[in-house]
């Protein structure tokens, strides 16, 4: 595999290197981020998107803000520190990685707080992000080395926006699979749904998938029926974004129609994520906080003309809820967990 | 309603004035064609496109070759109108009312040959284009009038592709009964799906209802699920390229997707045609070919720069067909056809 790294902390100049996927599949330009502001706008933006690799952002600018203030005290260390955290958690609404990311680097800080100098906090939060980052390739791996069972050799496999290497640190999640079965001679047959209105599919998946010599295939989302249809697609793979306790699944617009399409034709749909994914704290997929984004990510964006008449309303949710009914499998570290999911996620979790 | 022509007969000048829809919504422009192969043209990069305005201009097509061949002879006259007529069908390969234009363009041509000199023939092909055309916003008065009452007050409608005026020569077909119930003050709340890859939602149908003062609202074509699920829509809206004798539906692609939603969420589904489109010598929808357009449509049309790696493959059919279980109601110019479409359409072609 010849994927680029999404991202690497580079700690003697207190940055954090980031392959800006805003300019994929054009460029290939690496960002390098050194304040809070930045990563903010990077995560913001989708420079760097993917609820796995948000987490891992945002758990290294919260360390690279103590890192790069040089506080004197321990005060100004923890209150420099959770000025960044909250700043942070600002940037996405959607993805519950991000706050498990920064809830697990605060534990760290608390944890240091009575016995530590802020040297040693520096160090001890430097390895909290790396932990993360680590475990996150290791959790990839073993995801697709789950899903893997559940799929046969020559399959047609579709998938939905990029769960792949540039959502993660490695592997990806939905991609993690694929990659391994490309390795073990598999023979899959990919198709990408494009994605709109951010392209994600087209832009990235497509692009990494090719990168590993995939045999991938660029479809328009509305044609997902009709590969179904024609019994191109033995399986859908797909990330996510939060998995509620009862299995309703927020992941990239589009997931919800690919779900039920899927359902009509009997084709398995699966769901793939690390546990940090999962919110026991949250019911159904009523509580999930759908993100709204900007009507000119559908009308200008991209195009050298506007698309769509000057002023013309538009609706455009980042996301959707994808009822647990509609999943055959959620895919984790730990193993694949089915329906009824308040039971199997629960025990997932323990 | 404010909106312009979509296409106009300059007999004097031999001309064929169509509005070119490749350049909407940021330019009104409208282009003079007089000879077949600026017509065939015009078909093929969509300038001209939907299934009824696809026949109107070419019977205009076949009529103006001979009209501006001024040929001497009637044995002239035929073999120029059967050329143009042979070139012209191959311009879209899916939308029946090419070919039923051009039938009927033909048999009054056989009509008149033995009995007509050359500059009679001409007048009866521009008579019998003119018929075409006026016939057909007739036409679409009467499902728009047939349709609208399956709708209620204050509804929230969701529609595909561009089914307008800009498809026939008024009115539209599934967006007659918007125009319609908009001038009877229904409140209509429309949603449009962008429609990639040509955007015809996007760059026309919003276009088009926008003119009319009609509340739109854009989506792409992945959040339809998802504005179902909210409840923000009541009927499924579409007009269609071909109906097979037994119900089945060749559409724009990405319709087959909404139906299967719409049943999914409960919603009627309903597929609006002039009686032109029913195809009762294609049994089923297996024996509609479906034509595949270039990758480029997908990775690079429109776009500032590509948008999907370079060499990438990409599948690119145009239209997908609905099955006829999926269809609520068939609504054309002589009423509403429900299941089984067999017996209904049958007697609806009588």
């Amino acid at each position: 595999m010849q994927i680029p790294l999404t991202m690497k902390l580079d700690d003697e100049k207190g940055e954090l290197i980031i392959l800006d996927q805003s300019m994929l599949p054009n460029e290939v330009k690496y960002l390098r981020l050194s304040g809070t502001e930045e990563i903010w706008e990077a995560i913001q933006t989708l420079r760097v998107r993917g609820a796995p690799a948000i987490g891992i952002a945002a758990a290294y600018g919260a360390y690279l803000a103590v890192r790069n203030a040089q506080p004197s005290t321990m005060e100004d260390a923890i209150r420099i520190f959770m000025e960044a955290r909250a700043r942070l958690a600002t940037s996405r609404p959607t993805a519950v990685n991000l706050f498990w990311a920064l809830d697990r680097m605060q534990k760290r800080l608390e944890k240091e707080i009575s016995q530590s100098s802020v040297q040693r906090l520096c160090t001890a939060l430097r390895e909290e992000a790396d932990a993360i980052r680590k475990e996150d390739a290791q959790v990839c791996r073993c995801i697709g080395e789950h899903s893997l069972e559940l799929l046969e050799r020559g399959w047609g496999l579709l998938t939905h926006c990029n769960a792949g290497v540039l959502a993660t640190s490695e592997y990806g999640t939905a991609l993690a699979p694929i990659y391994l079965g490309q390795n073990r001679g598999y023979g899959f047959r990919v198709f990408a749904d494009e994605t709109r209105p951010l392209l994600q599919g087209a832009r990235l998946t497509a692009w990494e998938l090719m990168q590993a010599g995939v045999d991938v295939t660029l479809i328009c989302d509305n044609m997902a029926a009709s590969i179904m249809k024609k019994g191109w697609v033995q399986a859908v793979l797909v990330g996510c974004d939060r998995i509620a306790a009862n299995g309703d699944t927020a992941n990239k617009i589009g997931t919800l129609g690919l779900a039920i399409l899927a359902a009509h034709f009997g084709v398995p749909f699966y769901v793939h994520a690390p546990r940090s994914t999962i919110d026991m704290n949250c019911a159904t997929g009523l509580e999930i906080e759908i993100e709204e984004r900007a009507a000119e990510e559908i009308t200008t964006k991209w195009y050298e003309k506007p698309m769509a008449p000057e002023g013309v309303k538009a609706f455009n949710p980042a996301f959707d809820v994808t009822d647990a009914e509609l999943i055959t499998a959620i895919v984790t570290e730990k193993g694949v967990a089915r329906q009824p999911y308040d039971r199997s996620l629960r025990a997932m979790m323990k």
